[in-house]
């Protein structure tokens, strides 16, 4: 690095930590956490950590950077699987943590107005008394909802209570050009200009910071039940999780696992299972409702190598299953101590998502890796859970090929290269196969918003 | 004009003829037929008509256009009411109604794909045979399923199945630069990018010529059934509104007429209601969903001066119901023939809505205007059908600030100045007002995408 860019960041890092005296850190630990990647996209740190505490911080944060060309990467919880919080040419990290007030919850209206920090744990907290729940559960309680935002979030709920593309009222940003912009009011509906809110959820932090949120919230459900069917093949359970969907049960949950996954669980969890590959269920709706719909799925079931399904009311038996789920990183990582994890995902069509899947464990056979599949199959969106050792050359590049064929085969359905982790670093390499002239679109608005290219630079692009 | 403008104009049109040989037209009827906005916004033609039938010939309109800086102005079907399809700047206006097949359906996904010009009728009756329907029902059932997308259409069952927001998947749209882009590949749900689908929807012909759609369907529910609910006051129409949306009812449609519109609709469609405000209502479920639902809503509006609910489970009911529901609109013209008849809307936050009507309803009395109330009152959606007659100055002046008032209102109970008619030229005065630096970051997204300010010039912006 040339002395005068050295000494350049050392001025810029001396007027952000007088600007933000106490909430300004460039210790090396500090900054090591701010780049952790989960993955195999390896850490890069930036310069500095910031804690706004305010929209206007956010807005000063962002004059500094202007002036002195200094990257703003944005992070939350550091949860993201696709190296989104990496500072690939240095910069400040923007931690939100302090930005946790949740402002206004209006039962009413059906809606709440948060910081950009708030935790989906914290916010469904706070919503407790009021019958009213914020649904979206890409599985990591302690996400922030800016940065499930920021990602497009989905999860397990996605195929009844939508994504945060759904979910997201109006977002709250602070644009490169110092101005913030409230993307939408509280009315349910506007056919009123462009739809920022849209343009900004999923956006990765390319085009501005959030630093508040409005977001709909949803009615408890009267009864939810939950189920675990067991299925002869992973095939029959995609097929029975695609019929389901067509026929309209009164699903929120449908995940799939497949044996492997089970057998992490069950060591994990102690759940007893068989280890075959099964879908894990909930029906959310009025009592009759779901009996209904559990008998209509158990003969969806039957017809496509189930083994039985067994279903439970009671909160506790819920708790479990869901915990184990969401745990399913855990388990894997667990089972195979000393491992690196890669979790990478993909989405199709529902009518391929039967044949992708099978493939994909064909796939995982053949190129003899351990890489058990859980996906969210009632939006044709599934995992790979990579088991992979870092210092073994050979097998990171089995890995890499494998993830490039798991993308290939996705966009040969007219899929997606990610149904839920986003672009970040780690799929950048396949934006323009799956978009492209849009993807040029794309960059054309990036470039309008972002002048100086330093908002979350290398993400998406 | 100045010679050398006109020549050049002309010298365009015999290029756009030479290149469109039987689907070119400069006739004054044709270009009148395509200015028609249906509202006190006057008609302003464009230069010439033109026919695309493929991507290709609106890739070679884009060229042209931008060869002669030539306007490109979509046309529909004309039903716009914020005269989105005018050419204040002169120009083509681009008459999609030859790009009309249904593509592709494809069942086990629940989606279909079709041309921009393709009808909101023509595709419910090409999907009659497969158990699903597009739900999306502005009221005008010859709309085309392009203009509804770009105008961010909703209407009647928007409270169950969301807009055209929600239910448009991909948008193929040709860029001022020539590039076809596809916003989107089919898998329901993706994190790869920047959210395109929504930013062309809703993006009023100003950033793209949609040419293609793919657009999510729905499973015709078990059961439906309708209902008619008359109340003593419009506000306790609105509240028994708010709380049955509140209840998580199985409703699919929940819309307000007040005492004026019922006497139009008993004049025009022999209907036999009482004339008082009242609710038309749809369940759409399983039968014993349907029917807890008209039970528990019963309560409800016998809490908020219901004078009883009448349901109906029969097909014939339904349809003359909300046959009449649609005619709202005609039937205001034709109780006062000879007037011209204004629809505005806007929408505001579910707890607001029965003040917003019931200041509404009251500015009507005070301004002694004639304008019936209808509203799609689950989204906090609620239109004004303002008779007025244009060559009396007065009466024209009074309704314009009452349209201004009315937008006032909804801005300050944090609403939207339209809900689903789109901004157009009407709103455009309000535009800043609702969304601040918002509009400015819409205004530098339209400069990088139509950098020669040609595509649907003075729209929105």
């Amino acid at each position: 690095m040339a002395d005068g860019l050295a000494n350049s960041i050392q001025e810029a890092l001396s007027a952000f930590a007088a600007q933000f005296p106490g909430r300004f850190s460039a210790n090396s630990g500090v900054r090591g956490h701010h780049a952790n990647t989960l993955t195999l996209v390896p850490p890069q740190l930036p310069d500095a950590v910031v804690w706004p505490e305010t929209t206007a911080d956010v807005q000063a944060l962002v004059r500094l950077a202007s002036l002195y060309r200094l990257p703003l990467i944005p992070f939350g919880a550091g949860t993201s699987l696709e190296g989104h919080v990496n500072a690939p040419r240095g910069g400040i990290s923007v931690d939100f943590s302090r930005m946790n007030k949740v402002l206004d919850i209006r039962p009413d209206d059906m809606d709440c107005t948060v910081e950009a920090g708030v935790t989906l744990s914290q916010l469904n907290t706070e919503l407790r008394a009021t019958g009213l729940f914020f649904p979206v559960d890409p599985g990591a309680e302690h996400a922030t909802l800016g940065g499930m935002a920021a990602t497009r979030a989905s999860g397990t709920t996605t195929v009844r209570y939508g994504s945060m593309r759904d979910n997201v009222i109006n977002v709250t940003a602070v644009l490169a050009s110092g101005d913030v912009v409230r993307t939408a009011r509280r009315a349910r509906k506007s056919a009123s200009g462009y739809d920022l809110t849209g343009l900004l959820v999923g956006s990765e932090g390319t085009l501005g910071l959030m630093t508040e949120l409005t977001l709909r919230l949803h009615g408890v459900p009267e009864t939810i039940v939950s189920a675990v069917a067991a299925f002869d093949t992973t095939e029959g359970a995609c097929r029975a999780a695609t019929l389901a969907i067509q026929s309209g049960l009164c699903l929120a949950r449908i995940e799939l696992l497949d044996e492997v996954q089970l057998r992490c669980l069950n060591t994990r969890a102690n759940l007893g299972l068989d280890e075959v590959a099964t879908l894990f269920l909930e029906f959310h709706g009025s009592a009759a409702n779901c009996q209904a719909d559990v008998r209509t799925f158990e003969t969806i079931a039957g017809g496509e190598g189930g083994r039985g399904v067994t279903s439970a009311g009671d909160p506790a038996s819920r708790k479990l299953l869901w915990r184990a789920r969401h745990d399913a990183f855990w388990a894997v990582k667990s089972s195979w101590p000393g491992k690196q994890v890669v979790v990478t995902d993909v989405a199709v069509p529902l009518s391929k998502l039967a044949a992708a899947v099978t493939e994909t464990a064909a796939d995982i056979r053949e190129t003899q890796l351990i890489a058990p599949i859980v996906g969210h199959v009632g939006d044709g969106n599934f995992h790979a859970i990579v088991v992979v050792d870092p210092a073994n050359a050979a097998e990171v590049a089995r890995v890499e090929a494998f993830l490039e064929r798991l993308v290939a085969r996705a966009l040969a359905y007219d899929g997606t290269a990610t149904g839920e982790h986003g672009i970040g670093q780690g799929k950048r390499r396949f934006l323009a196969a799956e978009h492209g002239a849009a993807a040029d679109m794309m960059r054309v608005i990036k470039r309008s918003l972002d002048p100086l290219e330093i908002r979350n630079p290398d993400k998406i692009f």
